[in-house]
């Protein structure tokens, strides 16, 4: 009620992570994936950061890391979180059965081991696949606000002030030139992982819901979905075929298991959760060496596919005439399919793509960091630090079998570097460019 | 961000009611029975202030009034609400049905009538009864806070301050004692109704989670129950008989009505929400004159009953006289059945009725007004209008028919004096006392 009542109650560590919820949609509809067919699968997730020239470790101090990955440790979904996810009919009535509630409801993350090296933190998650999963997006946004709290502190309070009031203008106009550009383009907010704070994804994503109004169609993040009422929005990630194909023996086994990830999850989700990620080992020899019968369930019965590597405009052309092809599909058929940018977006990208795409082929837009982490030309005291990096969160090993992406992009290639030789040889590099990788 | 944008950008109204799931989640349980059992009953609903000395429409400004009352009317379920009452499984899986879940989502409530009548208000809501059904509690919430926000304009800050500060350490009170000498007591936020306000029944529903912990189980208003994580609770009220007999022809369809209710009840309901309301035309009739089959069914397979007027001591014991002879029942098993305490409950009897009954049967509070509204003895400057009233907000017609509430208290008996004496011709007055009605 007054001031000095809420300054000594609310006297405690500011928690980046304040519910469970707050985490990617898509770690739901995977762990409940997992759990159906590979539940108990020892997994390591490690943190890689891709950017060497930001060094995490000088930064944050270990404690205030520990603090607040501990502190996770002790959320657990609510009452209230659980009848919304049972009640949750986007993707078709009860989509999660009870087995999965309940463990949801007991879920507690697994503990994680921190060292030091260098400039940089070595950070692993290792146990259950259904349950270190989660860890993920929850660890990267949590070490992304660290970050910058830690920069921040250098600034003094006008300096924060002129550099919210920039950035803010900066996304409005952002909002803006994409409204008045690209005004048939649904946007979804992806930016948790990478977002400069809980507060400011919170800002940037009511903002959005004000600017763009229908436009703005939803967001990875759970708990904002819940609380700013908007869809959740996520299907599945790299981590899938990377586990199953881990786990594979034989070389054929491994060019196959991609395969056996689509129909496990066709069999899961209906058609609102089937979303084809080509580019774990090259999009390139993903169609064009699927089975016939796959593709055909694929290309006539899934929604569409997410473009996560390589130069979208060219993917989505990919993937446009694989579906003519090996679909069989009219240009009026394909025009109800889905090609869901996710890769590094920001506005020029945005309205570029759907402009060329518009009619052809349904282009939504999962914006992640620029949408939640660009302050770009807003510090009054330039800092090159303040920036957003590289940082991921990926499954290396998996029943103790080093887990590899290849992706699009030699860039973005993750694993032994033996392993990747050896992926290599199997899937190929049909496809497989270079391009930078900036967040 | 800086308190100067707080400022400006919250310039609107402060309105009481925010969302449409700030209502009793008996309103829910109650319009779900309507809709499939006595959808588009065309009902009057009115506000009836028993309390005279509390001069209404002098308090508060009738522009105050509309606008608040207006305000409502532009709510709407959100999908996240919608996703929370589907996903709800505290009474079951999916308690309610899609057809419902859509009527939530298109729900818009009634226009009212609103007139001057000297000091007091002439408020009613006529339409359809699973429509008018809800405005209950939301014009009653209403009416409570706009009062108390009237009284204190014509206080200073810190007249304001002590009066809260008091307030608090009353309520603080009143919790530890029940927590010390009512260690088993479980205990019921029962009060949106007559709240002093919003913010301050909030206030009293985390004190009361923080102070009593696992006693405190849940509360009647839903929109805390998602915010606080608690028990939505409620069953059923008296408009259910009340508009049923309203409806029913003869004298002797009357008589039946009130267990022509209980057998839909049940039939929609399983055992967490089959609970007897018995005293909307006396408790004692309603027992005794029950058809041996109906009483059998309640005796042995609902959970109990509510006790909402008449002398709780005795009430109680009747019932369990009932559940003894009518069914059979053992004392074991009686201690299984509850009596869910409702009327005007304060300290004293919580830790009375708790004292005796612990052990004999299972005793739930449902705390209301003097929970959420209890300044007595708090305000600097003493004012006799400064308090809780009797004011409710009842179905007097249905389809034309006069709809008539007789209680176990003289003093609480609703209807026109013609319609009010041939129900006591219908139903007797076996049982029926004079108690003092303070709210």
């Amino acid at each position: 009620m007054t001031d000095f009542i809420t300054q000594v109650r609310h006297q405690q560590t500011d928690f980046i992570i304040r519910s469970i919820m707050d985490v990617d949609f898509y770690k739901l509809t995977m762990a409940y994936f997992i759990q159906k067919n590979y539940a108990g699968t020892d997994v390591k997730f490690q943190l890689i950061n891709r950017d060497k020239t930001i060094p995490i470790a000088k930064i944050i101090p270990e404690q205030a890391l520990r603090e607040q990955l501990d502190h996770v440790r002790t959320l657990k979904f609510r009452r209230t979180d659980l009848y919304y996810l049972r009640g949750m009919d986007v993707y078709g009535k009860n989509m999660f059965d009870e087995e999965f509630m309940t463990f949801l409801a007991n879920l507690q993350l697994t503990d994680y081991d921190l060292k030091k090296n260098g400039d940089q933190y070595e950070l692993t998650f290792q146990g259950p696949w259904e349950v270190v999963t989660f860890w993920e997006t929850i660890a990267l946004a949590i070490i992304s606000e660290l970050y910058y709290r830690e920069l921040m502190k250098g600034m003094h309070g006008t300096e924060i002030d002129i550099m919210y009031a920039r950035a803010t203008d900066k996304l409005y106009n952002k909002l803006v030139t994409i409204r008045d550009n690209a005004p048939g383009a649904k946007i979804t907010d992806f930016g948790q992982r990478r977002r400069h704070s809980f507060l400011w994804q919170q800002h940037a994503v009511e903002m959005a819901k004000e600017v763009l109004g229908d436009q703005f169609v939803g967001t990875s993040n759970t708990w904002l979905a819940f609380n700013q009422d908007l869809v959740p929005i996520g299907t599945n990630a790299h981590e899938l075929p990377m586990v199953v194909t881990a786990l594979a023996d034989t070389d054929d086994a491994k060019q196959q298991a991609q395969y056996d990830v689509l129909w496990q999850w066709g069999d899961l989700y209906g058609e609102g959760l089937r979303i084809v990620l080509p580019d774990t080992y090259g999009s390139s020899q993903f169609y064009n060496r699927m089975p016939l019968k796959l593709a055909e369930e694929v290309a006539n019965n899934w929604k569409g596919q997410r473009q996560d590597s390589g130069v979208p405009e060219k993917e989505t052309a990919m993937f446009m005439r694989w579906l003519r092809i090996a679909g069989r599909l009219s240009d009026e058929q394909i025009s109800k399919r889905f090609s869901i940018f996710s890769d590094g977006l920001d506005v020029d990208p945005i309205v570029d793509l759907w402009n060329e795409f518009d009619g052809k082929i349904i282009t939504p837009f999962g914006w992640g960091t620029k949408l939640t982490n660009d302050f770009e030309d807003c510090l009054p005291t330039p800092n090159p630090l303040f920036r957003p990096f590289s940082l991921v969160c990926k499954v290396v090993e998996a029943n103790g079998q080093a887990a590899v992406k290849l992706s699009n992009n030699f860039g973005k290639a993750t694993g032994p570097e033996s392993e990747i030789k050896r992926y290599r040889k199997i899937f190929g590099v049909e496809g497989i460019g270079d391009q930078e990788v900036i967040v």
